[in-house]
């Protein structure tokens, strides 16, 4: 493909993106396909004659799409916001087309310049003090993964540069709750600590908090018992109920036995850019690393997760490499990302945050972010005076968890209940809603943050839910 | 941002990218900044007030793009090539534009798809028999950690669901060799095996190739001494001189003693794509894994690295999660590559394999690579004829490892000629190469493969090569 015919191509694309993203409210928020109904409508082989991009682009319409759920769809409230705003999508679209390499700072020093800049202004911006440095990874659960990394070789001086974990002498143990991430556990797993070395610390029944009191007396009885404490995971807005676990109860105890405490706020990090919100993390200045998504609730398109850590020395140790084909004359005055996470090669991710917050600006983000804060309380307030509905835990940021609670429908019965509606409402395509388990019952996380949804959105979703939970309401 | 403002910048935008790419030859290949020159050239703060997509493309032209090494450059041959072909750049722009979330099957039916689709064309473009299936990771960096990770999981037999690696009763080894790519020691590290545990197995000195007798000796030494092989690295096409690790004889070790064997093809396997080139990996159907990247010389924009398993079972059974909040009714009858990988979030890359393969087509792309080849070897032809001039190591693809060695000049003398031409041609911004160490000697790997590189740039090369190394040419 040529310049040119890129540039007639990319016109045409541009266009029918900007008409996508226009109408996606006509769409059905949830993919209205079988399971390998995509994948048996394209070719099993890969085509022998070129097609044009014309043709590629009906295909996008006719097969693709029809297999897309509509997570900027205004009625999506699912797992979390996953805005893709538009300012990002061009700022991602700039790094497609300038075709970079990010393995060494030699490879693209803007790549790697940008991503500092604009992590320091994302430093700023949450409130976090000069002591933090920062890149941008994929996912949170990379993130994780990488702090508890870490964490190991932190608590076993080193283990790797020697006989690896497996002659490590003291097991090492990690500490979270069962509201954490589904990642925490994995990258716990994935580290090499095994399942016997996780606990799962009680949490407040109401809020799903770590009890600190239990990370306390835990951590005393795996060091009576020849344990070594190397790392837990706060999380600052669960994915189940957001629950906030208390920052600065577990970071005290932590810096006692110098254990990594690794602040998972993947979702309410978001939520920092706003000053009012900042309480909900108190104590964070005390962590070793923080982990959040601007992908998520404020909007820079996935994949943007910032890593924050306050030892660079460290994180370069554990994570550097340094063969002589990327060695330049400029090394010791730059920093070399490719030390700084897993993978090598790394695209220009820093461009999506830069154009971001260039051309949206913060002030807009911050005005919508509060919007949607507005809405969910709202939304709470509404369930909270209705019969036979419960708010299930506390809404202290956009997240909401219900369910509907006829008389006398207990039990299975009442899980059946609930997995009926919902899954009405999810299959109808009018919105989408994910069920979740709390406390062995399943229920209903209401997610609000997507830019397209204002409170108008708000009030339908409340009238669907209650016509399906309830029948016809007169 | 609305769709109509974004689509009137996104035309901008996409006008700025094809002049760009058309012009590229115009600037330096490598970023003539200083360290710290980008970054103090932006704001230290985020902007406090929105600005418009025009001063943002301003800013792309003035600041960033003096900070980027030109990898798409004709007189680009640093590193490995790393094609960001317009065709997949499109396909990346439609991925940005849907703004999808890749969290479950259900989170978007056609992202998962289409992944399953064009990674079973590239298996069979490839020559890989059905026994493989495979997925899109980043790099394949995180390819190879995630190999050795099944590796350790098998070796222990699920040790991650017990005590962990931290428990496991007999060290477990790792088996490559100093040429393997910088991941592959770095991957062993972070999966917890230690130092102390990687084997780097004795080369043949001139191809660099593991000799499979060695590692059939090192195996069998440390069963005696009552360790536990677990895996075996080969490298196809390592970065350092391409070299090729003989693959089957490797692999017929690796079966014998139930060892995993993962085979990083990271740059040949572009070349698998012609049916002349297999022969370079005979043998890989008895491998674990491989993987291999499309983001290299075959041209789609990064991050697009393949990764295949014979034993889906056992990788999902390593990966997985199973969180409620992702549970849908259908998760039986389909894939969910979270569990195929680290990251829980991903991208809809798969199109940008899609679209590459379908606009710029199969053919047109392997004539490409068959050209490659033929430059490379004409390359290798010259500099072989050449006085004083010395091609280091065989040239099996479009790598070619070279010399200037003057009557007289070894030792550190050497050295230092051979980096003072090199490093006067990238600092001119007329060509880059990436000098490396071979034998405790810098020498220069000239790797060919860039899409834009015809002959003519060849010859190009060979001229400033030598004007720089031998001074003028009468």
């Amino acid at each position: 493909m040529t310049p040119e015919e890129f540039r007639q191509a990319g016109h045409e694309l541009i266009d029918w993106i900007a008409d996508y993203r226009s109408n996606l409210e006509q769409r059905p928020v949830r993919a209205q396909v079988a399971p390998a109904q995509i994948k048996n409508s394209l070719p099993s082989e890969a085509p022998t004659s070129p097609r044009s991009a014309q043709q590629m682009l009906y295909d996008l319409e006719d097969k693709i799409v029809p297999g897309i759920t509509q997570v900027q769809h205004p009625m999506h409230f699912g797992w979390f916001p996953s805005n893709a705003s538009l300012a990002s999508t061009l700022g991602d679209i700039a790094s497609s087309g300038l075709g970079t390499l990010g393995i060494s700072w030699e490879s693209c020093p803007a790549l790697t310049e940008v991503e500092e800049v604009v992590c320091d202004w994302l430093r700023q911006l949450t409130g976090l003090s000069e002591n933090w440095e920062g890149c941008i990874q994929d996912t949170a659960s990379t993130s994780c993964l990488t702090a508890l990394l870490l964490a190991r070789e932190r608590a076993s001086e080193f283990s790797q540069n020697k006989g690896g974990l497996q002659s490590h002498p003291h097991a090492m143990v990690i500490y979270t709750t069962a509201e954490a991430h589904s990642s925490v556990i994995k990258s716990a797993l994935l580290a090499g600590f095994g399942k016997d070395n996780l606990r799962l610390i009680e949490m407040d029944p109401l809020s799903r908090a770590m009890r600190a009191q239990n990370l306390k007396e835990q951590v005393a009885n795996d060091i009576r018992a020849g344990l070594k404490p190397a790392a837990v995971v706060a999380s600052v807005g669960s994915t189940g109920v957001t629950a906030f676990d208390p920052v600065a109860e577990i970071a005290e105890i932590a810096t006692r036995h110098g254990i990594w405490l690794h602040v998972d706020a993947a979702m309410a990090g978001s939520a920092m850019l706003l000053p009012e919100c900042r309480h909900l993390w108190e104590g964070v200045e005390a962590a070793d690393s923080i982990s959040w998504n601007p992908h998520k609730w404020m909007g820079t398109i996935l994949d943007c997760s910032l890593f924050y850590v306050r030892d660079v020395q460290h994180l370069v140790r554990v994570m550097s490499t340094n063969p002589s084909y990327l060695r330049s004359t400029v090394d010791a005055e730059v920093r070399q990302y490719r030390d700084w996470g897993i993978p090598l090669g790394r695209r220009f991710r820093a461009l999506k945050l830069w154009y971001h917050l260039g051309i949206d600006g913060i002030d807009s983000i911050r005005e919508r972010l509060r919007r949607d804060l507005d809405n969910s309380r709202w939304f709470a307030q509404q369930v909270e005076a209705a019969k036979d509905w419960r708010v299930l835990a506390p809404v202290d940021l956009q997240t909401v968890c219900i369910r509907h609670e006829p008389p006398g429908v207990t039990g299975e019965a009442l899980d059946q209940h609930t997995l009926a509606w919902v899954n009405a409402i999810n299959q109808s395509g009018e919105a989408f809603m994910s069920p979740s388990i709390l406390d062995g019952r399943w229920m209903l996380r209401v997610s609000i943050g997507v830019e397209a949804t204002t409170r108008a959105h708000i009030e339908r979703l409340w009238q669907l839910i209650r016509q399906r939970a309830q029948g016809p309401i007169s």
